[in-house]
């Protein structure tokens, strides 16, 4: 193997649920890390746990905080989580949620360098809403398209100009590094993901499955408009 | 205050966030209490909870459950309730997440019997998905419309054929029984009893701060048919 050029050995690894001449291959399970923070909002990283932890056979969740235990989050109700930065397992896709706590979390430099080593050997990156703000922190983003919250968008990208901040769009897929924009986006960029990660049909049976109306398209963003985002 | 007949008492203590004369009245602080249990459906509590608590001055949102402290849900993560039965708060507001746990609970007397203590004293009884099936459980919907989960359906209706179970419906809001169709539609019944607790305004403003795209009409489920409930 290791004679390998690297896209070979990258294609032989990342399996897809593939029918090829009638063998359906079976997907390399996956573990999703979710990282919380106090002040995280609640659908930023509840939206699309739903969508990835209906795929059990596929995807496993995981919680992940600096400290492991109950984190509040702005509106009010504690997620536990099970993992803290030192035990986490090794993670495949990294997500990191928005929220008011992201501010403080900004200037935090264990979660900054604990975002950076993990980023560093997931095979996905993907942020909600705010979210962005500490992957840009942590300089994840820099030289990369990635997009935020719209209400927040002028904070957020001043924050990071070495960002190629894209102001509408429902989210950004830069190959490792995808980014949604507020709140509710984080859903379809999760059925985005599963999309990538296990099949069209995948995700189309969880969008189905929890009667929720998604948005495919990457570029559908009604709030860049009304938030003022496309006036200049 | 003693004289006042029923309906007036009601008025007097229920108070709107209305514009009279030019004259904001300040709307009570109502709180809003969030069943779970183990197997609840993640997004049937937190899609919700996040539109919900997002209205601090208005709304309080509380978890509570059989016994206080972590909850798991079927897609993994583990939310805090910080109340159990017997301590719980006054409840302006009960709404019942759905789930696999739902048909467990539907035979749990204890379960039962507090929900219907409960729901005498709440404003709205509110579920979402299979959230249905405890109420129904628990003789609340006897002789009321209701819906539920699409794909579970049938199972659901058969169990309680006294209910007027409503097959196409995002939600069935029967004045202090609303009930909301499977998983991300309790996102659209919460904007509505946003809507009916607090006023347009404020659900509007919640729906484009969150960056979802509320479906306002109650009829709107294209899943009913979907899921061949419409046959026949």
């Amino acid at each position: 193997m290791g004679s390998l050029p690297d896209d070979q050995r990258r294609d032989s690894t990342a399996s897809r649920s593939t029918l090829v001449e009638g063998v359906t291959l079976m997907a390399r399970k996956r573990t999703v890390g979710v990282v919380l923070y106090e002040g995280f909002e609640l659908l930023d990283a509840c939206g699309p746990i739903e969508m990835l932890g209906n795929l059990p056979d596929q995807l496993r969740v995981v919680m992940v905080a600096q400290h492991a235990g109950p984190v509040r989050s702005t509106q009010g109700p504690a997620v536990v989580a099970d993992w803290d930065f030192s035990d986490c397992p090794p993670l495949d896709v990294l997500l990191v949620p928005g929220g008011l706590g992201s501010r403080t979390e900004a200037n935090n430099p264990e979660m900054l360098q604990w975002l950076s080593e993990r980023a560093a050997d997931a095979e996905i990156t993907a942020s909600v809403c705010t979210g962005s703000l500490l992957l840009a922190a942590a300089g994840l983003l820099d030289g990369r398209r990635a997009t935020t919250n719209k209400r927040s968008f002028e904070f957020v990208a001043q924050t990071r100009p070495a960002v190629e901040w894209v102001r509408e769009a429902r989210w950004v897929d830069d190959g490792d590094m995808v980014s949604s924009s507020g709140v509710s986006a984080g859903m379809d960029m999760a059925l985005h993901l599963i999309r990538r990660l296990v099949g069209n049909e995948a995700s189309d049976q969880i969008a189905e499955a929890t009667e929720y109306e998604w948005h495919r398209d990457a570029s559908w963003d009604p709030f860049a408009a009304r938030a003022g985002l496309l006036d200049r």
